[in-house]
């Protein structure tokens, strides 16, 4: 077995969690910077990440009722100037389109930051009677939103994303949809990309600008911030009314819908490098990984040996994602760091004995363990272990998060916590943005949101101001 | 059986072909147009048909060893300008962003109308050594050019659609990658849309701004007007220079790379709508179709019929792409007439007398025809009838190109057949931009491309000057 050369090390992560960040997205080819500040290109490696991702989200909201559609990019700024909330908090970050055809255009065109403005509009056009409703729509798109500082994937100026757009009859309805969109993000997230997530509802300070309420779900990094990761929003009839949605109801009366609206992004990329990754690069849930197997033969020049390898191959081919690594003039161990760096679930290693004996070596990129393995039955071994993997990542994110969650029950606890174990705090709150405000102040840290699951911490008196408080919530410095 | 109603028909055909296709795609809700001029709506039953052809072709590019990635929206006006010819030709035509997060930029971006210039700055970057060649990526996005005068899916001013772009070692390769890219376009269309296709090279004037050569498959209308469906441009090493793409070659020098760029887009629905639809509304191809089967029970209100009908849905759904109308309140000649229009392959007819004799009616849209069968392997009749669907409507549109189809030995002949069969013109061409000119300004049609099935016409003389002539054209009015 050839010697693993340690080439292209990553600065490691305890050292500078940013910088491991970035030299692991650059040398795994994830991203690259664009000429346009803030703008990224997302290269083939990560680009098949995110097509994984759609795959199974966009089977989940259809398999839902929903249906794809796309709208124009382009959104005249009186159209997002009608609701008052939303215009205030997307204006200062669009990007405008004010020449077209080599003319002025009469009216700026902002690049959509999200499309409930359009939508809206059209959907005023489309709906006149309760029986067309639920209207459940969706899209796959990029939108673009001017950011001062970017991070690849985590904020940049244009990202890829779906937007969800529902009506509804009730407000039940729509608070219903909003649920169950935030609980397939949440089901996702966890099965597929091993990441376990916080759910609950954002604080009036941090909701979607136009939101009647907006839900969430948040999970860790490895550095002890915490990731937005999704996010649903019940919109009530703030745009609705804004944009004369209405129908004629039951009662034959003019009504206006409940709306939802509901997204997710290559910002999950993001989570998925800082959740599962270490110091020798990616660690990618087998669910996902474009590549779940990479095959590479030892001593490849030695009769039989490739041979040997193209048949495994062939024989995996149907059932996994699987790759030969036959490159010529590289050795065993540089191919072995190279596809660890890129975080693939499984190597096979397959060498002149391993033949003779009828067996190869399985090493998992998780936990580094190697097995020998004969070649009966390789496939079922093979499903065994991936399935394996990807409960052990999920398992070790889980056990990662929970070893930095930590309580506070008053400001010293809470900056202590931060100081000696930064991650989750999980304190009462009284509701107050005061408090809320004052714990950002001082602390940096942000009200992540309020969990569905709720407990009482110590005395049940807000962890700031000291009143009652009937809610706990989890904070963290966040990206 | 119900009554026949023949509410909201379409304006016919040959009444007036512009005002039938709008009608088709307003009442089928493919479309709609949007409150920015120029940019549309693709609503989700258009979108869906998208999806599917997206599906088809995406499938074919990986199987021939490409990766989809992803590249910024916004391109530097710096960059657009390198190419010379690039941006003579796209420059008038682009959207400019001049503002963005509240500040005037330094430099216009324009939004992408291809990326060319984009990914080309990128591959100069990326680009080392002969041992990483070929490149061979795609991108599915939006692009925008501004169009003055604008025609849903065939010209607008926003379309979705995929730009392939690879870079080689030779011209040679370049060259065949070009080819392979035209023939799995010209195959999926033929296979999947049903529309049979021409395809050949584009002449100077024509061809794509930057270009060493463009080839092209044209597709003929119902109205006898062409349709540039699917571009393959040999780029040779005009930006590869122009970008300073270069790399260690084999010998240890630095080389430019030979390069190719090729894409599809949303105008393909318009093809399917301009070749197959007839006065009924849209006909699908079953390959394509977003459902290939609607099931309508007959006197639904009657014991076991919807029963009937549903567990005829659940035999079919693993299987084809299926609906069930059980609406109730409309009568099912109301129906049959919405499924016509919406140009589901098969409409299966089920009712209490036919599930009393184990049978049912299929009905197809393509010809009109009804047949009972048995509901014993009715998966299996299914089946076969869509390809037979599927294989006719090929043959129907081969048909009807043929007869659309005719030659030209002098320009009198030519403007007659214009007249008097409108399609394509098949003529001897002297290979001069004047007489290419000249047949524009005299008969309003262009030079579709000198296609590689080559044939002599006449006495081999150019239609126009009737000098020799080497090759062999079509020409059209096109949209």
């Amino acid at each position: 077995m050839g010697k693993k050369q340690k080439v292209e090390a990553v600065t490691p992560m305890n050292e500078d969690f940013a910088r491991w960040y970035t030299d692991v997205i650059s040398k795994t080819e994830l991203v690259d910077y664009s000429p346009v500040k803030g703008f990224m290109v997302i290269r083939p490696y990560g680009y098949a990440i995110w097509e994984n991702i759609q795959k199974e989200y966009d089977k989940r909201f259809k398999e839902t009722g929903h249906q794809n559609m796309y709208f124009p990019l382009l959104i005249p700024e009186s159209l997002l100037k009608k609701e008052a909330e939303h215009v205030e908090g997307f204006a200062p970050e669009v990007a405008w389109v004010t020449h077209g055809g080599g003319k002025e255009l009469a009216e700026r065109l902002c690049i959509r930051p999200t499309s409930e403005t359009i939508i809206c509009s059209m959907y005023s056009k489309w709906l006149n009677t309760y029986r067309q409703l639920p209207f459940k729509y969706n899209q796959w798109c990029s939108v673009v939103r001017w950011e001062k500082t970017t991070r690849p994937f985590l904020r940049t100026s244009e990202f890829l994303w779906q937007e969800g757009h529902t009506l509804h009859e009730t407000y039940d309805e729509a608070q219903e949809e909003t649920m169950q969109m935030l609980d397939i993000y949440r089901d996702v997230a966890e099965e597929y990309l091993a990441i376990p997530m916080v759910v609950g509802k954002k604080s009036e300070k941090e909701k979607f600008a136009g939101a009647y309420s907006t839900y969430t779900m948040e999970a860790l990094m490895h550095d002890g911030q915490a990731l937005q990761s999704g996010t649903s929003h019940n919109l009530g009839q703030h745009f609705t009314k804004a944009f004369e949605i209405s129908y004629l109801d039951r009662e034959n009366n003019q009504a206006n819908p409940y709306h939802t609206s509901w997204g997710i992004s290559t910002r999950l990329i993001g989570a998925i490098i800082m959740v599962h990754g270490d110091d020798n690069g990616l660690v990618l849930p087998p669910k996902i990984a474009p590549t779940q197997l990479v095959i590479i033969p030892i001593a490849q020049h030695k009769e039989g040996v490739l041979d040997a390898a193209y048949e495994i191959k062939n024989s995996l081919k149907e059932k996994f994602r699987v790759e030969l690594d036959d490159m010529d003039g590289y050795t065993p161990g540089w191919k072995f760091n190279q596809w660890e760096m890129k975080g693939v679930p499984i190597r096979l290693e397959i060498g002149p004995r391993d033949i003779e004996e009828g067996q190869c070596i399985l090493a998992r990129r998780d936990t580094g363990e190697k097995v020998q393995v004969s070649l009966e039955d390789l496939a079922t071994t093979i499903e065994k272990l991936l399935d394996e993997i990807q409960d052990n990542m999920y398992q070790k994110a889980l056990n990662m998060r929970e070893q930095k969650t930590s309580i506070a029950e008053d400001m010293n606890e809470f900056k202590d916590n931060l100081t000696k174990n930064p991650g989750f705090i999980k304190a009462m709150w009284c509701g107050s943005r005061e408090c809320e405000d004052k714990i950002k102040d001082e602390t940096g840290a942000t009200l992540r949101c309020v969990p569905f699951e709720q407990e009482v911490i110590g005395d049940g008196t807000c962890v700031c101001c000291r009143e009652k408080a009937n809610d706990m919530a989890y904070f963290a410095r966040a990206y």
